[in-house]
């Protein structure tokens, strides 16, 4: 029998993708999706690329109609998730692609968002590296019915960085990443510096000086790995492009390390990830490469002059950057194949 | 009487930029252009956008041809200009938009270029710092008959730090830069990696790992303006546009030095620019808002946590990059007002 | 004395490229801009691409403060133009970028627009032929002070079907014009098919099946030319760029009429104009190459199997099609030279 | 027993999608990879987005090698397939997304294409009406083992009027079809005109007046639903996208034909259709919203006063226009269900 699933906030980005994925998702069906403005419109009509599901018509978006799914996955702006998911039964999975649960560190959602604090969930990250890569973050989800999905600059920069900071052969104390960013991670706001004759042609930078909300969540999860007063100066670059992060990450070279043991900590750690690829040295990704795929590429090269290390590492922010993440880290709370309907390969050119 | 100029190379695009500023230009008659397989064409099969020049005759690239005019723009490949110029009189006024002439250090030259040293020029760059702020490049322009001009990742970065490094505000010898790079600085050649298909919709890392050829000429500038012991992490991001650099570049923060004092830095170096600006707190430049024009702009962060200053500049590589400080410094070297035939304002959206 | 200007409706793109023309323009003084929302903020906080401006501060559109000018460009929506113009002195020179004066046809105008009816104002398309090309519409604007300057889409597709009407090679009574148009035809409206992440890497028409407001104004031209029973349908295609219109438009060809023939009405037509030039036969024009530019390109087929003219037209539809029309034909109306401060060289790649 | 398959010009765009495609197929197993130029090189060096391909080494393009896999997908140059295939056993399914055998009229391919002409293989669109709809191309494919994939502009103006033509509800003597077109159509050659810096922020049409090499295949196609006396015109726009072909496509109405039985034989044509819809009246396709799929979208407008009806269709041109359409022909052939493999839903935004 199928697993029943609901996907909160279905119209906008992250909702859409997240419906093309489970569509072709072999063991999920799509039972509900809700939206807020749009609630009453067949699915065709907001997203007519999903042509397969034009018929389905958007439900509010309320408890009572998620609850009918097994699963459920919400796509709300942050701070919507908290007051929906207090009222889901406990025994229904819920992935939540907001903010809301993602923070252990109660001042530190004070700090970056604000407003009610709601607790933390299980972080859907599984390939983060865990005190200094004697666990994983996978080895936590099985079974368990809250998971927190990671925010998408988190995701390219925790996966670029996390296998050194783990290792020791980078200081995670001096950390600087700067990410080419797509326009689809700022959502359908209908924002006078996301419009098409603003973006395209042109490259401009936003949050920066340290003041993006994803900050303390990258310091979270580097801190997980085992990095010691862990510190980083992050600065998202929107460019003309839909999708795609491209986070070109630094950190110095700890004392004593070669470039060799250097290759050798990030080809360990994601050795035998079914998502995460470590390319040859001198290889470095593309963000097209991972259209629509929830896959991460990287690449490693260690600049002894300047003593660091640049890791560049590519995602599709909607894919493993938001709605692949949810899935997968669905696919192991349940006890599937974690890469059950998530595809490898990019759309590309 | 005008005088008379030959742009060498005028069928790339850094040459191309070359003439469509110099037709505007007043006190310049563009008189020779020169081209190595387009010779023989008229410009207006090369460059359809040069309406005004249409007629005008690409002839071969010698020097004989060129010494016909007063200035001779150079926008070669790197290590065509050397032979050429050695042969120009010594009174025609030779402004190199390759890399021949920049570097001071034979060595850097040896390590990052290769092939004959041509040994430095006059350094056109007019805003530069010198000596911690107590000259600027400027004021060793005038009279000059032999000017190299910087890269154009090179002008984006030494214009965004020099005013912190020169003030002594932020530390020189932990630079972190990374650029977000239109096609155009690339050139017409025929790369595959450089065709749209491959270009629109993605964003890429090159010349990772301090391997950039830029690389000594930024540690030169830094140095200069007063930087001890400079270093710095340098990558270009190429995204989807044809023209702009946006380099976002990082810094420590000098022990005790007050977010205040940051912001006064860069403010008094380029208070009476006409070319360089630094924007509000809070405000950071767009690319496109440079677009044909010769102005930098810029954004200014403290991140206290992280203890960097971070600066975000943004130039049209063609323009301030190339061409544009190609003709800055050439009226500086002639006695004309500095900003004669250049634009201020971009061509947006 | 310079000739003081005003811009109402600065705020938007139409307004921004009139003051980055007028900023350059040798007679023109820019002495007052208005906006409707903005009103109040410094040109800098809208336009940050317009750094020689980035003083000037936005007042209210109000008639009372734009008749301090001697002359009034209005870039206002269709319908609010009509209400200011009604109470500016008669001996102001206002130029409308506007609809709300182009329409000769009251019955038209209440079909495709609706609301108030404000009659017509000399046309502002100095190359447009009349009667058969025994005159063209640049002789009727010398001392004229109201002018309404065309569509965008209507420039784009009269400059390239006119000189074929107007000769009678080619039937007027079944033409058929597909535009390519950039982003910034729309205006900073918050739409969401005008976000970045809808327009990027996609294409799509709109106004499809003759619903397009321009239809009129361009049988309008086309009549005026000498076309009988002109009838066209016209269909605009959005695509991911900022600027541009390219008109693909066709004919079909006259009777008896030979290749040779169709050229040379093109050529006849256009030989002596300085802003709109036919490319040699087998060239066709590239949007880029008008880029800023108040060019227009065209370029020329037959097809003997089709039996039809096709036409390739492009502009900016920013310049030739806005505000470089809008400045070319206040240059007629006042007696200065047609060509003054309007660019001919486009900016590219 | 899965069945075996080759692709030969693994290398090029047509030859990435076919294999991005056949890795998902349930059915297929890819055994065999060929290219040219880079054969003997892994995979993922030369398509990184295909990760779960990257091992496969690309061997040399040899009817030997092919005819060890029972289906041989080409995506060679024109040219190059009638020599291979000549040399492929009978019982081997060759599937050639080539020009080399679209066309039954030797003349046609003489004009059009020259050299040597290989014969007409079975056509591989199988939603083209068949004798004013009586039957459709589908209904020819079963157990053949020679297909001819259309051309992508072909299919997009193919879908779009046929349906019309065979209903004799427009006319088919002066068809006019106008194409935005994403750059991947041109392939991965070297031309200048095809580099990023050229193509983006510009439109440009190519082929202008009847010489591009899909009209014949057009021509053929409308015949065959039933047109009388077809005649097109037709131009490609190239636009800044990757992928995508929008077809702007108009035909006069036939004399006493209602708008609603113009609907009416559209809606009849692709009723059963999985590929093929039409939208409802008043909306209409946006290329990305079929990115990545085997999705046809068009939209239809009919205009009375210009007396013409306007279809316009969206594909991807490397999936329904290439790929797709080859792995749709190929399954019914092979007597698979039509849809095996092949998505239905787009990559948006």
């Amino acid at each position: 029998m199928p697993i029943s699933v609901a996907v909160a906030g279905a119209s906008g980005y992250a909702g859409g993708e997240l419906l093309r994925l489970l569509a072709n998702h072999p063991e999920f069906e799509i039972r509900v999706v809700t939206a807020h403005q749009n609630a009453g419109s067949p699915l065709g009509a907001v997203h007519p690329h999903l042509r397969s599901l034009a018929e389905l018509v958007l439900q509010p978006t309320e408890a009572r109609v998620l609850a009918e799914a097994d699963v459920v996955f919400l796509a709300l702006p942050h701070g919507a998730s908290g007051a929906v998911t207090a009222q889901l039964p406990d025994d229904v999975l819920a992935v939540d692609c907001g903010a809301d649960h993602r923070l252990t560190d109660e001042d530190a959602w004070a700090a970056f968002y604000g407003g009610e604090y709601h607790g933390a969930w299980s972080y859907g990250l599984p390939e983060l590296l865990l005190d200094g890569g004697a666990a994983k973050q996978r080895d936590t989800l099985a079974g368990v019915t809250r998971i927190a999905v990671p925010g998408c600059n988190v995701t390219a920069i925790t996966l670029g960085l996390a296998p050194g900071v783990a290792a020791g052969v980078v200081e995670a104390d001096d950390l600087v990443s700067v990410l080419a960013v797509g326009t689809s991670g700022a959502g359908k706001s209908l924002r006078p510096d996301l419009l098409a004759s603003e973006i395209m042609g042109s490259a401009s930078a936003y949050a920066v000086g340290g003041t993006h909300r994803h900050t303390p969540e990258i310091v979270q999860n580097l801190t997980a790995a085992g990095g010691a007063g862990v510190s980083i100066s992050f600065t998202p670059v929107l460019v003309p492009m839909s999708r795609g992060i491209l986070a070109t990450s630094t950190a110095r070279l700890a004392s004593g390390v070669s470039a060799a043991e250097v290759r050798e900590a990030w080809q360990v750690a994601y050795a035998d990830e079914p998502f995460v690829h470590v390319l040859p040295a001198g290889s470095f990704p593309r963000t097209s490469d991972t259209l629509g795929a929830n896959t991460a590429l990287m690449g490693l090269a260690v600049d002894e002059n300047a003593g660091r290390v640049v890791v560049v590492s590519a995602i599709d922010n909607l894919v493993k950057g938001t709605a692949g993440a949810a899935i997968q880290s669905a696919n192991l709370a349940l006890g599937l194949p974690e890469t059950l309907g998530l595809p490898l390969n990019g759309v590309a050119p």
